[in-house]
């Protein structure tokens, strides 16, 4: 088998030394004679996983103290409804900014616990979509928080700019497919949270990073499984978690230490990101419609100029070993998604490939 | 490393052979170059483990056509909030059975949606707890449903009996320590559902067995994650689901087939579950409390009649390779959970230790 680079959006690559490494101790974790799947979520073995995956994601964002870190069932979209029923209080709106499909599906869930502010910041100018800078958002000043996504992974649209609406706003962020990608001041933020099938590790877990003093509102209709006090409280094993996820994501964190952290994966990010981006504008084949500040380092869509030739570039690309092209049902076309786990090599591979695909078909 | 019997609760023992067969296919699955956890829960690959796991269990539990099967996020703490908010419709109690601490906790969560009918069923004689036979429970005319666990994990208290209070009343069963350990008579019941962590699968996933003529009634205020109709509508794929746990889930079921079916590990079941309670019976230093027609074939606690013996169990059983034996915090003492996983060989392990260290602290 020759070497493959999957560019799917989620579930997504991990990385190779994290998965070779869980290969070797599936059955036999720690000399315990068990998986570590098997083993309770109470035990100290599994207490001190979950532990130290916390304390390794504390260090790679450098977490403040006053925040609570909840590794939750689930995917963003259970925290689509977990946020307002946690985070409304009293009121009864709060801003959701859109700026793609999954910040338009959490202002949908939103619907059903008050009435969101709802605030569309693309602009579309001859065929090329930008977002309006922060300063532009109208916000109001009667919502509970504002909702955001920093990165759109269907369109992929990413807002780099650090919030920044006074001290009382409440900012919360879905950065499931950016989170990891590079530093983050999260002490501008009320909440962060992301699913973890994209930077942190398989589908079925969610991390929330939460400022303690948000917590103790929620609405006494919350599940107790979204209940973010509830979860505080019992260091999230109120109920069993999804335990080899926690697990596997922990190896992910220790895999990104060794990498040299955030900043260093974030110069790699930059560097697979411009190598694709250079790729595709300057072909007379692949477009991408996204202006050049809103463009997400991690999901990079393309459409080709001749639709045509897609099913044919999806099906050569995976012949080549280029898995998990196919645009999502909603954008057409290609997307490459280039996770802090795809490595330089398999951008390469990619760029080099649409070249040569490119000169076959002009 | 000598071979380890893990009694744990859950997350419990897996089948040795699917935890083989994972690890020799965890970096290259199906000769794809990619882990099944990396591939997206949208590619045919998936859909087709997806949709085979569900066929398995279908034929596993002989489910009724007009029956949807589920496969959800999260643990059975999260159907406590779902059933209520999926099943009221305009009423505004149901039928909560306690039999112990989960079925409580089922009941306490449906507080947060309805008044609840709590019916307490358990009788206490010379120390002994019983259930009341079915016939006895007081259900109410106006209740949406009728809420009972068969097996409690942590008293390992069983119910045997089929459910039957007349065609009109809507029976859902909290199957989680107990399904796929025996035939059921699916279409009794109007939802049957599992965590994963027991008999099924790793933690993260809960199997819900709904009739479908109870969908279509959730409450608006339903997260879109807990809604069964949303769910139903999308095969479980309305946000990604948690894939690795699915797809071991689905080696699970395949490996209960080839073992002969339910008919045949409930026979095995019965055998381990003899031998265990003959030892207990039949010792002075191990005590079991509940009645034998209530007894559970899959959470066997039981007390040292000299519990400053505790420690020094649990300490040599695990020196013997008999791990997370520890009761539960709320019982003391000592459990064995004795999924279908766990082979005959390891009971009979158990009882000899047992009986060794009863002849040594005599």
């Amino acid at each position: 088998m020759s070497q493959v680079y999957n560019f799917s959006a989620g579930p997504a690559m991990l990385p190779i030394e994290v998965l070779r490494r869980a290969e070797q101790e599936l059955c036999n974790w720690h000399g315990l004679g068990t998986s570590v799947m098997e083993i309770s979520h109470r035990s100290q073995e599994f207490v001190a996983v979950a532990a130290e995956a916390e304390k390794d994601l504390r260090d790679l964002l450098s977490i403040p103290e006053n925040y609570k870190v909840l590794f939750c069932h689930g995917g963003a979209r259970g925290q689509f409804a977990a946020l307002p029923q946690n985070l409304l209080g009293d009121k009864s709106t709060a801003d959701y900014i859109v700026s793609g499909y999954w910040s338009e599906c959490a202002a949908k869930e939103a619907k059903k616990y008050c009435t969101p502010n709802v605030i569309d910041i693309r602009v579309e100018t001859e065929g090329i979509t930008r977002v309006k800078p922060m300063s532009e958002w109208d916000v109001s000043s009667e919502a509970a928080y504002v909702h955001y996504c920093p990165n759109e992974t269907i369109e992929g649209i990413a807002i780099f700019e650090e919030p920044d609406f006074g001290d009382d706003k409440i900012v919360i962020a879905d950065y499931s497919s950016a989170i990891l990608s590079a530093p983050i001041d999260v002490s501008r933020y009320g909440v962060i949270y992301a699913g973890a099938q994209k930077n942190i590790g398989p589908a079925g877990l969610t991390v929330v990073i939460i400022r303690e003093d948000l917590l103790g509102k929620a609405h006494p209709h919350t599940p107790s499984i979204l209940d973010y006090t509830v979860l505080a409280q019992y260091d999230s094993m109120y109920n069993t978690p999804p335990t080899f996820a926690w697990y596997l994501s922990g190896m992910v964190f220790k895999w990104l230490k060794e990498q040299g952290g955030l900043q260093e994966i974030s110069k790699r990010n930059h560097a697979k990101a411009e190598l694709l981006y250079h790729a595709v504008d300057n072909s007379q084949l692949y477009i991408n419609r996204v202006a050049p500040q809103n463009r997400s380092l991690m999901n990079v869509p393309f459409q080709l100029a001749n639709p045509m030739l897609d099913d044919q570039f999806l099906a050569e690309a995976y012949e080549h070993g280029l898995h998990a092209l196919k645009g999502h049902k909603v954008a057409g076309g290609a997307r490459a998604s280039i996770y802090n786990a795809m490595p330089y090599e398999g951008v390469k591979t990619l760029v080099e490939f649409m070249a040569d695909f490119e000169r076959r078909n002009a």
